[in-house]
């Protein structure tokens, strides 16, 4: 059972407002107090009635936490942008209690869990998450009830992790729907390398090679591929520059595999090429089929 | 205004169905014929309700067109698959009048105008058309009243095309509720490799890199930048096959763009990557607005 008796979620944008509604839909009945940088944010997250308390203090919201009655613990979970994790880890690091669990949905693990065991009194209390759900879209202003559900969240404990904290954060995921995926983080990198950082690459290159004619005739094929080239540029460059290793790797290999789709085209080999696109037609479908 | 007596529709898959659908919604009065290879095919088709005729034969139905009472021309329109164009031609040109239009939907135009200059006895009455829809899906089952609507339509006439001929493709399409398109043939081909060719080679090699670990992990941000991977594989063989030049260019001008992405990438250079990103979000952005 999720036995936390608060919440704290810092960082109120899409993620975490998002977070907040899918826990209050799913009866959790502990507090859910959200930590934002700005006020403007905060007075949006307010609007969505799932918070009951936003504030701009980290140290202030996990004090409450730990001060609530009750022998429960309490659980942090970074949902800031990536490129604020630094300081955020050193907030909570200033603000520990053995009570606290501390969890992320950072878009890449092996960095952030070497930040965790940086800043971290007791890093065992840290687990890395992952729920892989989001969109172009930014703020609480986007956040959805459903943006988690049924999705799949990767969380990666190590052999130094908590096994109740790996339990407590498995709990969280799963009340609001998520099918869990339990990786290392260094799998997880490599995974998301190749399923979300280099489509994301890949797209926004695709929107950069046109020209306003190419513009003028796209249509819906176009739109769906590029759709994620619209996603915030600062975000990205934190995800790409904290996944530095298997993004390169994934970008490499992407060059190998044009390389090769060009010899085949070039040689007009028709049996290779069909090949080519019909394992592409294949796996599609089959992911499509189990999702 | 639209003055054919009757349109001929050789395919009636998708896209053949489709026309037929909206032609029908739109109020057209002329009739409405199907040419298709296969009787099972043309069933489907005839479920539909919007076919005034299905036949297996080109000549039978071209010679129903050239029959009908009154002074107004006929229209084929090659709604076939690419690989299917030659001998549809052949076809077309033997069952020729002075009173047909000829045009088509292939997703490649220079191939296809070298196509009717080599096979018709009077290509002057050739326009090549490429109405910017589609789906993964196949079929007449697949096909939708609304699949053209507010698309772009790509028209390609050159300076031997009859302008009465031109008009009147352009009223086919315009009657449907697409917004047109002029280009040469050979500007639209550069345009399309890189807006939809590129694009689905992109999304294939995507998918072929991915293994049983990512995709566990892939959500929507996967699916919308592979859709167009379950596409058919010899439709697509045949699409890259018929704009081979453009489509190499293409494919060299995305390997350059990878490696000057990798190189920013690993210098690290912040300003530099948040402006390749931005670029790319700006024109998404404005191109989203604007359809």
């Amino acid at each position: 059972m999720f036995e936390m008796k608060q919440v704290t979620i810092i960082g109120t944008g899409l993620l975490g407002a998002s977070l907040a509604l899918a826990l209050r839909d799913r009866g959790y009945t502990g507090r859910i107090v959200g930590v934002g940088r700005r006020e403007k944010t905060l007075q949006m997250a307010r609007d969505l009635g799932c918070f009951d308390g936003l504030t701009t203090s980290t140290a202030e919201a996990l004090a409450e936490g730990r001060e609530l009655p009750g022998d429960e613990g309490h659980m942090a979970v970074l949902a800031a942008p990536l490129g604020h994790f630094e300081e955020i880890f050193t907030k909570v690091a200033a603000a520990d209690d053995p009570g606290l669990i501390i969890t992320d949905v950072g878009s890449t693990k092996a960095s952030v869990c070497a930040m965790a065991a940086r800043h971290l009194p007791d890093a065992s209390r840290f687990v890395g998450s992952h729920p892989m759900a989001g969109s172009e879209q930014q703020g609480p202003t986007a956040a959805e009830i459903g943006l988690f559900f049924g999705k799949p969240c990767v969380v990666t404990p190590t052999g130094q992790t908590d096994t109740y904290a790996v339990r407590q954060v498995d709990l969280l995921w799963s009340l609001i729907g998520m099918r869990l995926v339990k990786m290392s983080p260094e799998e997880h990198d490599q995974s998301v390398a190749l399923i979300s950082h280099l489509p994301h690459a890949v797209a926004a290159l695709l929107v950069n090679l046109t020209d306003s004619n190419a513009l003028d005739v796209a249509s819906t094929g176009f739109a769906d591929t590029t759709r994620i080239a619209a996603g915030d540029p600062t975000l990205w460059f934190d995800i790409f520059d904290n996944n530095k290793p298997a993004v390169l790797e994934s970008l490499d290999k992407m060059v190998g595999a044009i390389q090769q789709f060009r010899m085949i085209l070039e040689s007009g080999d028709e049996a290779e090429m069909i090949t080519l696109l019909l394992d592409a037609k294949h796996t599609r479908d089959r992911w499509e089929d189990r999702r």
